[in-house]
C-alpha cells in the first residue's frame, strides 16, 4: 500500500478539512498524519474522523502561510513540513503533501530530500483545466527569477511527468510567450525558445495567454514568475466571472428562474473549472514524490492531490524525470545543465 | 473639432470594420482615414460607408500583423502606421489609433513622436475590465525586457493617465507580483516595489494575478511580458468560459429553456468581460497620443478606442504625463531616468 504523509497543519481551511481528505482516502492508501498533535486530535474530534485508521507523527511546530522560506524552515525543524519531508527522505513515506506555505514545501524540499543529479531547479509542475483537457504549466511559482536553461530543464521534466501520468509518449511542450514568432518575447524566453527547438523534446513553439485554455501543448514551460501570474489570473477570472453571472441572475425573476434550471449545469461547470482547487501540483526535480496542494484546497481538493501523488508514487515519476534529465545532459553538450549562469557560449547555430 | 487619424489598414477584421467605427462617429471627430487609397475605397462601398464626411490620406504599405516591428517601420516609410503617426508629429492629427500590428506602432510611435523629456520607455496602458469597474495594467506589452525604474516610470505615467481620464486625484498603484509580501516576487518585481514604496505615488503594495479582477488597486505596473501574459491570460480564459456555458446550455431541452431566459444576461455580461474587445490601450510617454486597438476588434471596440483617444486629447494626457515624469526627475534623486541600467547605487534605506 502506497504510503503518504499528510501535512495537517497546512491550508487555509484548516486541519479539519485535512482529516476529512484523508478521511475519503481512509483503507485505499496507508497515511500518516503530520502536525501539532494535540491540534490533529482536537480538530477530528471536531471534523467527527476516526483516526484510527491512520498514522500520526507529532510535529509541534507550525509554518504559517505568509514565513519567508528558507527562515522558515531553517528555523522550525520541528514543524509539520520539515517532519513530513524527513519522512520521505528516510524512506518512511512515499508521498508528502502539504496545502500548506508553499515557498516553504519547496524550500523544505531542496534541503530534506535534495534534487534529482543535473537538475538545476526543481520545478512546480500545476494542472490547469482546458476547454476540452487539462495542461501542465511548469515552473508555477517556485523560481521567480530563471535562466534558459532552466526553462529547457521544465521542459524535459514536464514531459517526463505528462508521458508517465497521461501516457502520451511524446507530449506536446510549449513555451509561454507575448507572440507566436520565435522573435518574441523577452531574452529569456527567446534564448529558451532556441534550447527547446534543439531539445529534440516534442517542441510545438510559443503559446501566448489567450491559447492557454485551448489545448495547444500539453505541456506549457514558463518561468515561476509569469507562470504564476497566468495560473493566478486565471483563477481570479474563472471566479469572478462565475460570481458576476451569479449575481446577474439574482437581478431579476426570470433570470432566477433561468438560473435554476441552469444549475446543475453551473455545478458541473465550476466543478470542472475550479482553479483554486484542481487537485495538486507536483514539485519536479527533488528525490520523492512532492505534491503541493492550493492553500484553499477542500476536502475533495486535497483528495485529488493524494491520488496525484499516488498515482506519481506507481508510475515512478521521480524515476522518470531522473532518467530524462539524465539523458539531457549526456545528449546535450551546450544543452545541459552544465552551461554557465549566462548560457555563454551558445553558438547562433542553436 | 478633435482630429483623428485612423489606421484603416490594421486589424484582423479588414478596412471595412474601421470605416463602420468611423461612419459611428462621423459628425463627432474629424475623422482622417489612412491607408491603401484603393482598399479604402473599395471597403467603403462593400461596407456601404459614405466617405465623403472623412479624410483619406493615401499609404500604400500594409504591414502585417506578424512583421518584425523595427524592420517593417524601417523598411515601409509608406505604410498606414508611418504616414499616420506622421500626421500626428507635423500637427495635422490629434491622435493615432491602430488595430494593427501593435509592436509596429509602438516602434513607428517612438521613431515618428519620439518619447517624452525624461521618459526611458514609452508604456502601454491596457483597460482590463474587473468585477466592478476597470484597472489599468501598464505595460501591457511594448517591452518585455524591464528593469525596476521602468516599472516606477509606468506607475507615475499610469496615475497620470488615471488622474485625466477617471478624475481621480491619487489613484490606488499596485505592483503585479506572486504574493502579498515585499520580498516576493523576481529580482524586478522586488527593486520596484522598493523604488515603488518611495516614490510618493499612492503605492498600494503587490497584486497577484487572482487578485487582478477585484478592484484592489486602479493601476497595476508590470513589465511587458508579465503583463501581456496577465491580460490574455484573462482574455483566453474569459472566452473559454463562455464558450463552456454555451455548449452546456446546447446539451439539454432543460438548459436551452434556461438559457433563452438568461439570454439577455449573458449578453451583457459578455459585452462588459470581452477582454478582447475593451476599447484601446493608451500608448503612454511618447510626443502625442497613440492607442493601440485590439487586432480582433469590430466596430464597436474601434469606436471605444476612437472615443478614449478623443478623451486623451480633451483631458491633455500627454501634457500630464509628461509634468509627472519631469516632476519624477526633479524630485528623486536616484528615482528618476538618470539611473544606470542596475539601478546601482540604491542604498537599503529605499
Amino acid at each position: 500500500m502506497i504510503r503518504i504523509a499528510l501535512d495537517a497543519a497546512g491550508g487555509d481551511r484548516g486541519p479539519e478539512e485535512v482529516l476529512r481528505a484523508a478521511a475519503l482516502v481512509a483503507g485505499r492508501y496507508d497515511i500518516t498524519l503530520v502536525g501539532p498533535r494535540e491540534l490533529v486530535v482536537s480538530a477530528a474530534r471536531a471534523a467527527g474522523v476516526d483516526l484510527s485508521p491512520f498514522g500520526l507523527t507529532d510535529a509541534p511546530e507550525v509554518v504559517g502561510m505568509g514565513e519567508p522560506p528558507s527562515e522558515a524552515i531553517r528555523s522550525k525543524p520541528r514543524s509539520s513540513l520539515t517532519v513530513g519531508l524527513e519522512l520521505v527522505a528516510s524512506g518512511r513515506a512515499d508521498a508528502f503533501i502539504s496545502a500548506g506555505n508553499s515557498g516553504a514545501v519547496v524550500a523544505g524540499a531542496l534541503l530534506m530530500l535534495g534534487r534529482l543529479p543535473g537538475v538545476d531547479r526543481p520545478g512546480v509542475a500545476t494542472h490547469l483545466p482546458t476547454y476540452r483537457g487539462r495542461i501542465i504549466i511548469i515552473d508555477a511559482g517556485a523560481n521567480a527569477d530563471c535562466r534558459p536553461h532552466h526553462l529547457l530543464q521544465f521542459g524535459v521534466m514536464g514531459s517526463a511527468y505528462y508521458r508517465c501520468t497521461f501516457g502520451n509518449p511524446s507530449p506536446r511542450v510549449g513555451l509561454l510567450n507575448i507572440g507566436e514568432e520565435p522573435s518574441k518575447g523577452n531574452l529569456l524566453a527567446r534564448r529558451a525558445y532556441q534550447l527547446l527547438s534543439a531539445s529534440g523534446l516534442n517542441f510545438v513553439g510559443n503559446v501566448e495567454g489567450k491559447d492557454l485554455p485551448w489545448d495547444v501543448a500539453d505541456v506549457v514551460v514558463t518561468d515561476g514568475f509569469s507562470g504564476n501570474v497566468a495560473l493566478k489570473t486565471a483563477e481570479g477570472v474563472g471566479e469572478m466571472l462565475f460570481k458576476a453571472i451569479q449575481a446577474k441572475i439574482n437581478q431579476r425573476l426570470r433570470y432566477r428562474l433561468g438560473g435554476l434550471l441552469l444549475a446543475p449545469a453551473f455545478r458541473e461547470l465550476l466543478s470542472r473549472y475550479d482553479y483554486a482547487e484542481y487537485g495538486g501540483a507536483p514539485l519536479l526535480g527533488v528525490r520523492g514524490v512532492v505534491v503541493l496542494a492550493h492553500g484553499r484546497s477542500n476536502a475533495r481538493a486535497l483528495r485529488g492531490a493524494i491520488e496525484m501523488a499516488a498515482e506519481a508514487v506507481r508510475t515512478g515519476v521521480t524515476e522518470a524525470v531522473a532518467r530524462a534529465v539524465e539523458q539531457l545532459t549526456v545528449t546535450g553538450p551546450g544543452l545541459g545543465s552544465r552551461l554557465g549562469p549566462d548560457d555563454g557560449g551558445i553558438g547562433p547555430g542553436l
